[in-house]
């Protein structure tokens, strides 16, 4: 099912980049949480375009309007369903691209999946709009678990080939976590965000974008939340992860890093801290054997370049099958990691409540 | 749900260590479809210790026995059943490891999710054995996919930092499938696979362990496989994939690599050969906004070193909170990933007829 | 996972009596199906309130807003999402009811399972409007389903004590479904449904209410949809019907009645008929082994009367533990059963669309 | 998935009556939960032919061999997987039922729906025999319910149209359940017994069968599990019960009799007995809103006749479409219901746990 995901917590996802709304429906949340609304709006704040100057100037109003699932905006049991209406939609033929698919999107396969039915304009059902939606299920979703003592913070860990900090794997700081959520382009070293951003300019200039990882934490959760196989907290995160348009790869803990090590090296020697067990080092990434070890969850996620770009590309006419040049216009972020952090967040938040619930 | 996967083809993995017996139900098989218990036999001696100089001198017969699901050896619609009959289990104390956590293992939250009930003994439910089901229903789901013309490889793509040849993206020859289906060590290059062996037996020698990188590829996917959001192939994969102990990091394509790219690069341009689309490089992995492309599926799977060292760790006494010593001893193999091969193939199997299924 | 339901289509019903909207997502529906929205129009008019004498003289416009999922009226494979703006919402205290539960109704065992946090204005999320996203739902599925050659038709097959004809297990003429889909109060003999009007008003004129049976049937249904033990066809209408608010039985056949029979009797000989094989009577109502026969499928369902009356009741003091009686006050049906007949025809659809899918 | 069913324990049935062995596999049992093989034995006793004189004169060893998930007979938080060897298997020709459909059997619509690749042996997957690993399942389960305070008992509540008495719809006492529980031939009424087996006998002695049905009660669930629409108790029940092979019907509390009453009737009033709110009378079953009231859950299943019976009945030849006469042979029990008591129980049991545990 491409767009709902979830045991206890299942959102479905719904909307189209130029239908009349986008949005999300959330069932299985608790009954009695308080939705603060401005703080919600604060977190969309952190996704919405036109944020920083590395982002594509194009405003969107993404006002979320919740239709149901509160009570005096409290959690009442039944699902809580939330829209954003679709404004600032430019509309211009979107028709071609049926003809002659933009390379690194989904234009071709979708045109033999969906026969040509599927809605191309502005990307349809696969553009990085859904992950409005997402961000909205997720941000109710950190409420409920900032009120069980469970906190989830990212931030840009690598753009191109400019590395930031990676965070401390023993844990995070109020301060860190707060300084990250009210960052413009949140990353660790200051230094290594203006790089970044440099980085992503110049790219934009050239009429090209640029990939990069986004690190995520997760404070707070307690030792037993999974199981081993495919109960497994890692899978279960990994496969909400995947749902995010444009991610490559995830890895937990030490992750591509631990194959290169050896046992003696990774293995986390346990020792006891202020009357709880915990591990010395943390390349685990708080899950073993699928299941939580009490230290923070940590994993890492790539994301590819963004797919349009202006220089000119190789593609094919699908009716003729002969090749042809392409050129992709409109207005796209060089780089869509700064904007796919709250993403992460949210996602996580999404399955961490799920996998809470199901404990 | 720990032990079950999938929405067409639903697998329940069962079965402990030293449980009378280990073993797997296949619900959704499509009938009609002969299953060669030889071809079988020979893929399960894939995963089988004791068959390189490098893997554990333990022996296990491994004799699969199929309960039910075929008539005549053809699969008749309803479940299949398969087992593993429990032989050669070492009988002594595990009980110790309720006290006194293994790094690396799953012992200490599984103490603490269970609350002590779960089965120690040679890992429980958590053990490296429970692959051998999964290899059971992997290799059924292999011979029903290549009667369609999909194949599934896989090699060892890097032990320590020992780095394998790479498969070429754009195909797998009929005789480097073969090859590799039948080496005791599978690389591309003979010379890295000699170097990877010394370099585990010297980690053994030392009474280490070694991680590593398993490379996947699957030929022959028709286009149109998946879906956008949680529906994606890549998801699937992953999510499957997260399911074999031990997984670290999965990655399609480029996939970390990605994030270091300019669009320029990583997009990969279409073009026309024989008549049909294809694109020139792929570095999407043959997935694209979660659907299959036509063109070759490839991603990484990253494998920690196998947490049981002989080597001494620290652990903790959970009772009275004291630090410890701690000696882990046994049969193990100093490295995981030459038997972990045949099961990445088969859960990607696994997972591959699902998505076909279910399109 | 309360609202929502389906493998293959799966939809997510949420909304509350008296929340901003009601709605629907519809996850799974094959691209490039036509949604005629006059067709839809009308078929909403049959669930709509108002619309006989028998009814609950409130208006609701009820007026289906598409939020997505549609490319100039055609499915474009993304997810389909309609919501009913709530207007006619008459704001009165309903604060008293998690004090004083109505009997028959969610109320008490609501407050023990919310907590006090349950929507309880107008029925909140238990409410029968909620059987208006359901028709949206399903009414796009019947569509879908004609196109196939799959036609559903339902109607009172009972209100208290008087029984209409029953459909002939054998098939229905085009003639009798349009008749009956354009009947206000859609009966098979036109008597029987005098009697139950009359039955119904003068439950009403004594501030009672009435229950009834629906009886529906589909042909046109291919052989071999279903399958044994969980995967049955049976087992799955039942569990969407069960999921109507006032459902207590369902039964498909012959139903109870066969469980007062002989086999020679309710067995269903086999014959053939213009070169197909039909059986000669259909007791099974089109379902053997949880697969459909070819006959037309059959069932019956019950409904309780209406748990709101205005003739005094006794209930009791929550916080006090004191018995006290109650009078419900409000618009509603003496009789949902006329109502409920799109409603079992909508479910259904929405079952069969999910079962040949999954197939 | 026609073979899995449950959301929290999730049991997957395999097995063919003449395979090697039918089972069942049971993921997401609670660790720690002693099971007892003897009161398990008995149990399965229950369910096993040739107890009675209305029964098939076929023994079937029917030993249990728990195969994985219990340390000790304590469950470990593993999957347990149980089987059953089929040792009684008469080998004779099954083949001409592939050409020869017997009426009120799936081997019609299975030949249609498996290609004839369905095993035919037996009844194969199809067989009432699957219902053993459906007792195992449920037998654990109920088990683990009554330490929890729930308990569930069912009768024979009607053969024919000889009608046992009805449970007290307010409660079923300790001695009513034991010596059902400890019967042959469950009924309330020993009187009503005697009359049901002589009808059973003289249906047999005609060669052919006779329906019935059972009522099942609940005692001892908390108030607030289920939810509603498709989260209902009632569907769960009804969807598990459905999977019970030979289902025509489920009706909760009063059910289709509920159809025919006034609401002033139906409606059960609230007092306060014992400090507790209970309802005066139980129309409900025990079920409003989807949730449970604390009242006991009652509801009543039609199984229709014994397909198989021995006198001449008219078929089809599949191959040329001719009519034929076909006389079924073997040993079938002429009325199941008997044998399907504890199944009844055991399916509710597993429902039970499902639902308890997702709440």
């Amino acid at each position: 099912m491409s767009s709902t995901w979830g045991n206890k917590i299942r959102i479905s996802v719904f909307g189209q980049s130029h239908a009349e709304a986008i949005g999300v429906c959330i069932d299985g949340l608790p009954a009695g949480e308080r939705v603060d609304r401005e703080e919600l709006g604060r977190f969309m704040q952190r996704r919405a375009p036109g944020r920083s100057k590395v982002s594509t100037p194009r405003r969107e109003a993404d006002e979320v309007k919740i239709l149901c699932g509160l009570v005096e905006d409290v959690t009442c049991g039944a699902p809580l369903a939330a829209i954003i209406e679709n404004t600032n939609t430019r509309s211009r033929d979107y028709e071609f691209l049926k003809e002659t698919p933009r390379p690194a999107h989904a234009d071709y396969p979708a045109q033999v999946k969906y026969g040509g039915f599927q809605d191309v304009r502005g990307g349809g059902h696969f553009s990085g709009r859904l992950t409005a939606p997402l961000c909205i299920a997720g941000g109710i979703c950190l409420q409920i678990l900032a009120r069980r003592g469970i906190e989830i913070a990212a931030h840009i860990s690598s753009v191109g080939d400019v590395q930031d900090e990676g965070f401390d794997p023993m844990g995070l700081s109020r301060e860190s976590l707060e300084r990250l959520r009210a960052a413009d382009f949140p990353t660790l070293s200051a230094e290594k965000g203006e790089e970044m951003s440099a980085l992503i300019l110049a790219a934009s200039a050239e009429g090209d974008s640029v990939g990069g990882t986004v690190e995520c934490i997760v404070t707070g959760l307690p030792v037993g939340i999974g199981g081993p196989l495919f109960g497994g907290l890692d899978g279960k995160i990994a496969s909400a992860i995947f749902g995010i348009p444009a991610v490559k790869g995830v890895e937990f803990g030490a992750g591509f890093g631990a194959a290169g090590m050896k046992g003696s090296e990774n293995n986390d020697p346990y020792t006891v801290k202020n009357g709880k067990i915990q591990t010395l080092s943390n390349n685990a990434g708080g899950i073993l054997g699928g299941i939580s070890t009490g230290m923070p969850v940590l994993f890492k996620t790539a994301f590819k370049p963004t797919p349009s770009i202006t220089k000119p590309q190789q593609s094919v006419r699908l009716s003729t099958l002969e090749e042809t040049e392409l050129r992709v216009v409109g207005r796209h972020d060089p780089c869509i990691v700064p904007r796919a952090v709250p993403v992460v967040e949210a996602v996580t938040a999404i399955a961490l409540l799920d996998a809470l619930l199901e404990n």
